[in-house]
């Protein structure tokens, strides 16, 4: 059978990865797929640097308009990034019928809906393996792997840039800003970390995530996003001292009330296996009500290991080129006409645990006035770390980590809390998540 | 579109977990299906027992031969275990069209080769996913999600018992036999536990995986198959001082001279995420070339956490029922014409590290003599431990990890070890794996 024909968009670390890796493992992707798969074309601003890239072995174009309307491309793999030229692109190659292979988790998180769509419509397949902790086959398990599931819950480790920062400043006891320099350095950090720092790429594959689990569309818009610019050494050595280590958490969880779709710093008990993930690594936890707990852990980022999935997305197209169109593998799990629309819960009506750490003045009945606040708002402390006063100093730091409660009662608190004359500054707020 | 309908064979702890699951999250899996999957018919020799648990829902019968032939039936769920009747039914099964999924990994290992090929050329699906890690989708992430990569190697702990007898002997410090008696008495080993305690299930599963990650056929008899049962405590406690745990692994490695099929109580250093898996739980390490390595981790055995596993295979042979036979999924991974005769290596030709432990009286010269010995045979010493005798002992233990080398060289190098007048007894050898 004639090999099948690939374009791709952009070849700069994840497309000269997948360049190669196709290439150094050719005869054993034969094996697998029964048919060749091959590069024929590539598109990208940079021409010489693609040519160098690609030895001469395939037709090098700066307009990505010749690849998707080349009738000899089979798949398009778009690897631009962003919304705007790359959706063009995609929503182009689908109108001309071909499949597509993308690593864009932010399309997909924000426009995923409407290329889903245009797809189903055209009957092609937009595979995104790449678009979620990189090389870790999460999406295949997901929609493939538990389908017998009712699937409770996700959290993942998933940006490798904030999972070294926060291993770094827990090894070193650094502060943010002296590791996030470092982790630029290293190259684990790009030179405008926003997106990676503030949350905003968890929440993409979080997004993607959520509605693969729970058979909803993607609502990025809905998801809350908080990064971790904020977070100080010293919650995390506290943290320590109370069993709990400190991750970026991406969450999609099922209630009874909706969806809860969250990114944010969390406390995880640090004898769970996912709380020993380290540096850049990924690490995917799901709970469904049949298996239980799985994990899925590798490299999120990088050159091969991304290539390594959106080659896997071209042996699933290339295994399933010629399958019925309704008897694929659906986009987003669930057939597109047994989708729901579980409303995603805004932040007020999560239910989760806390850890706080407010700053008092060492004097009688302080404790028992943030307690009777507490106890109150019916909300349970699990517990409790309060230090003595450094020599000098008539002020001391009290932790607390409390039972689950909605966040709109531990806002409600927080703000009497802060209101007491005893209680200096803000108080700290970090979710806390069992996992269990 | 009408349901699959399916015909369960044997209704023991997985067979009426698949039934339960199925049922209570019929509406999800048809979701994601695209059609219902029923299971019409059920055969099991204690027919009541069977009526009970499937609440007179589908037809029980006590011949599971009116399963196999009956034209009703599309899929074929064998759940009977051993290589006799289960062999015979599967192979009637496969031969009347229909399509099978199997849980039973012994049934494999040693007759897959003539089972797949008999579905290959009826055009039918044998699915497997049960038969390794329970509800873990190592064969999906193997066979789908790697398909990039060439696979280096894969190293598991693929056996909730001993991996339980393994965690509770070095938690509690207490020795074999103690602990398996606890494990059968808490349900985490049969009454005969032979195959788990042996190393003979594990070594099923990991010929599975083999034959996958490496396009070789299935190979039983070529795997070396060694248990937990001569493993003492003391070891388990000298392994911790060096910063390592024991845990019974099943690995396959791909060598420039052949591969490598094993399973042994091995070493691994204790701050590998695969050294942190507890109790009944398993773990599945793999290392491509593209990727790097990642990790797959949950419950390798019980009613549901298995059931999970049969159900997606349920729904991937839904979803590819009408699909041309040529291009589903394949089932050893590799295209059936597409696999090759790579030899697996006799146990004296694998390279690894080693543990050593030996007995000696406490005289000058011993290790001088032991370490010429070793230096002798070019093996290097990476860590070694000599404690000072006990009270009133002239005798004492010297523990070593070796470098890399051949199992032929540290064998003759144990037998020289061994003729020394200084060295007590025999020489305790365990083997190491850095997995890195």
């Amino acid at each position: 059978m004639k090999p099948i024909k690939v374009g791709l968009l952009g070849i700069g670390t994840v497309g000269s990865g997948t360049f190669n890796v196709l290439k150094r493992n050719q005869e054993e992707i034969t094996r697998r797929a029964g048919r060749g798969i091959e590069i024929t074309m590539v598109a990208d601003l940079n021409v010489d640097r693609a040519r160098e890239l690609t030895n001469g072995e395939c037709e090098v174009v700066n307009d990505a308009n010749l690849v998707v309307n080349n009738p000899e491309i089979d798949i398009v793999i778009e690897l631009i990034g962003g919304y705007g030229i790359a959706k063009d692109l995609v929503m182009k190659a689908i109108a001309n019928g071909k499949h597509v292979v993308t690593a864009n988790k932010a399309l997909l998180a924000t426009h995923g809906n409407e290329i889903f769509k245009a797809a189903q419509d055209k009957g092609v397949m937009v595979a995104f393996e790449a678009a979620v902790a990189g090389g870790i086959p999460i999406i295949k398990a997901l929609r493939e792997g538990l389908t017998a599931n009712r699937i409770q819950w996700i959290a993942g480790i998933i940006n490798g840039t904030t999972n070294f920062i926060l291993s770094e400043m827990r090894d070193k006891g650094l502060d943010f800003d002296v590791v996030l320099k470092e982790a630029q350095r290293l190259g684990y950090a790009e030179a405008d970390p926003t997106f990676d720092i503030e949350g905003v790429d968890a929440a993409h594959k979080a997004t993607i995530m959520s509605a693969i689990a729970f058979g909803i569309p993607v609502q990025f818009d809905k998801a809350h996003v908080e990064g971790i610019t904020k977070l100080q050494a010293t919650d995390i050595r506290y943290a320590e001292q109370l069993g709990y280590r400190i991750k970026l958490l991406g969450i999609a969880r099922r209630t009874p009330n909706g969806i809860e779709l969250r990114v944010h710093p969390t406390l995880i008990p640090a004898k769970r296996l996912i709380a020993n993930v380290e540096g850049a690594m990924n690490a995917v936890l799901v709970q469904g009500d049949a298996v239980g707990a799985t994990l899925y852990y590798g490299k999120g980022a990088g050159s091969e290991p991304t290539a390594s999935a959106v080659i896997a997305d071209l042996v699933d197209i290339t295994r399933l080129a010629t399958a019925d169109p309704e008897h694929r593998v659906p986009h987003l799990a669930f057939q597109p006409d047994a989708m729901v629309d579980t409303p995603i819960l805004p932040m007020s009506e999560i239910t989760t645990s806390y850890y706080l750490r407010m700053r008092v003045s060492d004097q009688p009945g302080v404790l028992a006035d943030v307690t009777r606040i507490l106890a109150d708002s019916s909300i349970s402390i699990d517990a409790m770390l309060q230090k003595e006063p450094d020599e000098g100093e008539t002020r001391t730091d009290i932790i607390m980590l409390t039972h689950q409660t909605q966040e709109k009662n531990i806002v409600s608190a927080i703000a009497k809390i802060e209101a007491l004359p005893t209680v200096v500054g803000e108080v700290t707020k970090i979710r806390l998540e069992q996992l269990s």
